[in-house]
């Protein structure tokens, strides 16, 4: 998506350690119209899937999921961060571990919201390692859901994350491919 | 907003504690479009403001937040809660206390994205003691940026924190005021 790559050229950051910051328009400050065009591109591309429900993990990612949804005229949910491993009852849960934070953390989602008449497509402004998407999608396992595919801002092809889901069934579609970055040479998409 | 208080009517559950769950279309499943129609009423009554920024808190308030920006034009900010009181010094701080959790936590804005140019209409989805719009109030102060108000999607006007900031001069919009509420009787809007 031609707009959301020249977003990134013109206000990403690159920093050492792999680090893009774009938190001045997608996780931080959010610049709505973006989102919104963001969303409209996602759900585009699974019009024709069915989608009962957008799945994506606080926070960051609610914004565009939200967009999505509301393209899609179907609900967004978004899976709760716990710290303790002690889950209730009531709820779906997958481990999930943030290499930004450097922690383990657990994702859970009402069971009341999601179930085995849900055609869910997962939604996250960033796609790395896979680590998130992994949890969201055993999620959708445990819950007997179907797997429409996932929409993705930013995606860090060279990390591996995504073509790993990919080569494993999951459709995934990401609308700005990143192929390499380091701070002196910039960004080069795929 | 009559969409609003029906919904919350048809699917809003009291429970023993005044606790009122809304969490299948606004704080955990989202319902994106009335979100939408939630942000455009909160935009229309802001219009005339010149507001450059709506800030709010997470999680559950970024949804409203991205679509009331995306009525106004300008982006959305949201706070991020901290749970260590070390913060850094590129960031405006204030501390605030979750009811729901039953813990202190710090909001933490980057000052990059909000200044004394800026004016501010502080979003979110929910507002009883007042004590997050306070902490959000506090980060606009400590930024030098000027507060047009504060929209709210629903407000529990009887525990008396709206009626309160309001006495203080702030502009409060709430779209849904519920003016008492309890399981047996249900809810009675303002």
């Amino acid at each position: 998506m031609q707009l959301l790559e020249e977003r990134i050229r013109r206000d990403g950051k690159v920093f050492p350690g792999d680090v893009l910051k774009v938190d001045s328009f997608l996780n931080h400050q959010l610049d709505a119209e973006l989102l919104d065009a963001a969303g409209a591109e996602i759900a585009a591309r699974f019009e024709d899937c069915g989608v009962t429900k957008v799945l994506t993990v606080e926070s960051s990612g609610i914004a565009i999921a939200c967009f999505t949804a509301r393209y899609l005229h179907c609900p967004a949910l978004f899976a709760k961060k716990s710290k303790t491993s002690n889950i209730a009852d009531g709820v779906w849960s997958a481990k999930a571990h943030s290499y930004t934070h450097g922690n383990d953390y657990t994702m859970v989602v009402s069971k009341e919201y999601l179930g085995e008449n849900d055609v869910v497509l997962i939604v996250d402004d960033f796609l790395a390692n896979g680590c998130a998407l992994k949890a969201l999608r055993e999620i959708c396992e445990k819950a007997g859901a179907r797997i429409a595919g996932a929409g993705i801002a930013i995606e860090k092809e060279y990390q591996g994350g995504g073509n790993e889901l990919r080569a494993e069934g999951l459709r995934i579609e990401s609308i700005a491919r990143i192929a390499s970055m380091d701070a002196e040479d910039g960004i080069r998409f795929c």
